[in-house]
């Protein structure tokens, strides 16, 4: 049998020195282990997804294709699998193949073409590559047949996807009728919500209906909101997986015999989602969408040159998320929390912030805004004077103000000292119906929660109090209060206004988010369909109604939010984070 | 002959019931001119772009159809061509077809389907559109054949763009192979700079070429940065122009002869672009430009319920520039402009604000900014004293700091009027290489000349102040001060460091950023290629390195930036507007 090693590198879109070293550096280690084959992930060479970069950055080809030459010289006694953009060369196709590289002893023996291209959610391969049209070849290496494909090549089998195929060839069934004992398929796949439960399915059904192994090779890394998860792996004949590389990290792993080390994936990341109940689906989803955001916040600062975040704490749950998420993917001593309260923020709150601080260990300081926005006030009331033109009668103005005096600090502090990022702390279902500030709590160098729901968020809270090594570090108190970004008075309280008296319960919102996104819900739908928060909250049709009206009206005003959404992690089944959902901003859907 | 009429709407992208409303309009208006043939544009009935609304919002396409039977309903005695989004119903195909019904007395006598998919640029029918692969059939009307083609189906003439063909069919060459004496284009064509040449060149030599008369009809519009200049027309048999409509607006024109007005076009926007003279480039440009951009706005704002904007007046170019075309696309009652001087902005500057506002006629005052931002840097000393890690030597913390206090004010402003949106006044040039603030001059709900470089800023405030009824609006002095933010001092000299000192004259700049998007060109190719400042300005290599590489240095560290720009509008050849080039953030490209 052959010793064959997954590969699961880490690379840089367009950085092909680094990926070329990185490539090297495991064939080299790979031959140190008297390896057969080594494997690398789709476009491992070039780095996925590289976007547009190639059109103004014409030599980034020319030198990719160089460095495979250079690996190429490097491949003696050993078959190596590399993922690399292939100009077709043909000015009436696209400009690339999306191709896999078969080099063996010095030489390119073959290139293995992407047949299926995906162009849907956070996928434009059409944009870039040619399909290829032609069955590839099997490669022979030691008397073992081995059939490559390139990631979506996989993923149109009628047995498993029934009336789902969207393609009209499946290029598993093509390349089996060559009868190899073996399946490989090069891939960089995002991790989102529900999608390992299908990957796993799929691939064990694969390899048992063609009585086959299988070999998954998938990227590890960020880039562009998408994290890749890894978690490689092989599946035997019988469909059983019988090996899994790590999840979230680079891996090296050997194996001679299709068997090896099944390491653990995040909790609940193979369970299916009924689409039923959204209380406990956000649950089977909670470790991975930990684990998810940690890997994409530590990514995304480490390959920008950034160590060290700052954000606000107000004691509510989504800056405390943030606070915990930034400790554990930057190291406590590398995150600075600040409270800025003004004269409405509560006693409570400011305690609860200072505490969750201490639990953690981040760093923590105070900056009481009063002293700075009462100039502004007397300044803003200056210019409304001059400014004789119909005002609005609930001004929200003081509200987002005191929210983009606090950006305003925490850019500045971050203006200041090196390699930090201030933090956008706004969460998803606030952004999806526009209750978030611009310039206030939306705006940051990166939005670690911007695809994550309120109700989730509550979930997530308490997975992390119970699942972190210090337990309970979050106050129990900001997981209780409603949420609100104390911004204003209620004056027949007397009480700060909670978030959901200004919109709608976060439940009844979240449930909306879930169906339009991942039902297609419209309107009428909608009305139809049987809440969770309605059965047990004795909602009344006309309360159900104006609730969904003000969905329509506020996500429609918010689209312009979702396009300058800064940087974050795609968690979700469906997302409004602009790499994979576009709604032009005019435009009217209900 | 049959009488025809170009109808040149302007649509919304997903609302059925506007879209239904304005075709049956000019059905109805149609009729009662006795019109035999009435021409919508591509898509009219849904509107484009219309992104990934239908995948969320299904309804949507059940609506287009319905609608598209009330509209069959009321075609007794003419023939009307309608674009729509066909669905394929194979799952097998992408969702649609992007179609041209061909309506008569009642009834879809047939649908043609677009043939070329472009999925470059702004362009991305390929994740919509499944591709037709058949010649569509003739119409016979009144004894006259007419060939219909949608859009793109008419860019791949090998006599007109020789090796540049990106198809491997014409579909202009099989239509004429059933030899209609008529050729109709129902398009949904963006303006660019550069791109009228290429299609009135293109019409006319295929005209002349097949012997045919050449019907184009292009929506009216703006929509997600894009703006649609209509300009529909015919071209004789002989490919000369007999026909033009309005540009930038909507028109509805009768012709029974293939003649009619032949309205002017922005100036220049015919003309050759040589790629060699950048100035001379954009001179030909600015009349385009201006009409682009003041029709965006117009578009942007009606679209979404906005009547007013507030910018902040420095007194510099850029906000100078913005004041003007806000002023004509809005009304200068529309418009305040605030000065907002910190303790360092001269008087000079404050002068030259007022006076530019007076000029416009817009409303006007002042709001000095040092009172608000004492109390700021005092808490940030609070701030910084408690953050012990590595500063920056030179900082540009307190020069954001005003830039963004001044966003601040704005979007108060706003946030406090209704119907107000506040203006990002930053530039292309500034934009590219990172030199424009987050949540400061890049921020607002519009950022009018946000794909205008520098240079180009410049000819245009010339142009403006030779053109507009007002003459020379603009005081000389704002045309004619280096630029600068004065945001700091340069205590060498005394005065407020300009921009070019701190990054590179903004002529050699913008001939590097110009070269990048129009030519491809890399490091190697731009150290080679001899620039025209460096011609006229006896430059050393050393110093053409050093700002080569701050350029590359400068505009990775910016591609963030880039990411959240607000809506604006594309009016160079190549933008890094994100609705048209995508550069993932973690990213390497020289």
């Amino acid at each position: 049998m052959n010793k064959i090693i997954i590969s699961q590198i880490n690379t840089i879109a367009g950085d092909i020195s680094f990926n070329k070293e990185k490539i090297l550096e495991c064939i080299k280690k790979a031959k140190n282990q008297k390896a057969d084959l080594i494997i690398f992930p789709e476009l491992a060479l070039i780095g996925y997804p590289f976007g547009d970069i190639f059109i103004r950055h014409k030599s980034i080809i020319e030198r990719e294709l160089k460095a495979l030459n250079d690996i190429a010289k490097n491949t003696e006694n050993i078959t190596a699998l590399v993922g690399f953009a292939e100009p077709t060369k043909d000015a009436n196709k696209k400009p690339f193949y999306n191709s896999v590289a078969v080099i063996q002893n010095g030489k390119i023996i073959d290139t293995v073409r992407k047949r299926l291209l995906p162009n849907y959610s956070e996928f434009n391969d059409y944009r870039y590559f040619e399909p290829s049209d032609k069955v590839s070849k099997i490669l022979e290496l030691n008397g073992e047949k081995f059939g490559i494909l390139v990631c979506e090549d996989s993923f149109n089998d009628k047995s498993f996807f029934k009336d789902k195929c969207i393609y009209k060839i499946d290029p598993v069934k093509e390349l089996m009728e060559q009868k190899p004992q073996t399946l490989i398929n090069c891939s960089c796949s995002p991790s989102r919500c529900g999608k390992e439960y299908i990957k796993n399915g799929l691939f064990s059904s694969i390899a048992k209906k063609y009585k086959v192994n299988y070999i998954y090779v998938n990227q590890a890394g960020y880039a562009d909101n998408l994290c890749f998860d890894g978690a490689s792996r092989i599946y035997n004949t019988n469909g059983e997986l019988t090996l899994r590389a790590k999840s979230f990290e680079e891996d090296f792993v050997i194996t001679d015999n299709f068997q090896g080390e099944i390491n653990p994936l995040p909790e609940g990341s193979d369970k299916k989602f009924e689409l039923i109940d959204l209380k406990s689906d956000y649950e089977k989803d909670l470790d991975r969408t930990y684990k998810s955001i940690i890997f994409g916040i530590r990514e995304y600062f480490r390959k920008n040159g950034f160590k060290k975040a700052v954000l606000g704490l107000s004691g509510g749950l989504d800056s405390s998320i943030c606070a915990v998420l930034l400790s554990d993917a930057l190291g406590k001593e590398n995150v600075w929390g600040i409270s800025m309260p003004s004269r409405i923020t509560s006693k409570e709150s400011k305690n609860d912030a200072k505490l969750l601080a201490e639990n953690l260990g981040i760093n923590f300081f105070e900056i009481p805004l009063a002293d700075a926005i009462d100039p502004l006030k007397s300044m803003l009331n200056t210019a409304f004077t001059n400014i004789e033109t119909e005002k609005f009668e609930k001004s929200t103005t003081i509200e987002n103000l005191q929210a983009r005096l606090r950006a305003t600090l925490l850019w500045s502090i971050s203006n200041e000292h090196k390699q930090m990022l201030p933090i956008a702390t706004s969460d998803k279902s606030e952004a999806y119906i526009g209750y978030a500030t611009v310039n206030g709590d939306m705006s940051g160098g990166f939005a670690p929660i911007a695809d994550v729901t309120k109700t989730k968020l509550f979930a997530l809270g308490d997975f992390l109090n119970k699942n972190r090594a210090h337990k309970n570090a979050i106050p129990q108190a900001i997981l209780e209060k409603p949420p609100g970004a104390e911004l204003k008075i209620n004056p027949k309280t007397g009480k700060t206004v909670c978030a959901e008296e200004e919109n709608m319960p976060y439940e009844f919102l979240d449930e909306i988010i879930w169906n339009v996104e991942t039902k297609g819900y419209g309107f009428d739908e909608l009305i139809k369909h049987e809440f969770y928060y309605e059965k047990n909250n004795n909602l009344s049709i006309e309360q159900k109604k104006e609730w969904i009206n003000k969905f329509y009206w506020k996500s429609k005003c918010a689209v312009y939010k979702w396009h300058i959404i800064p940087p974050s992690v795609v968690v979700d089944v469906k997302s409004i984070n602009s790499v994979e959902y576009r709604q032009p901003i005019i435009s009217k859907v209900n």
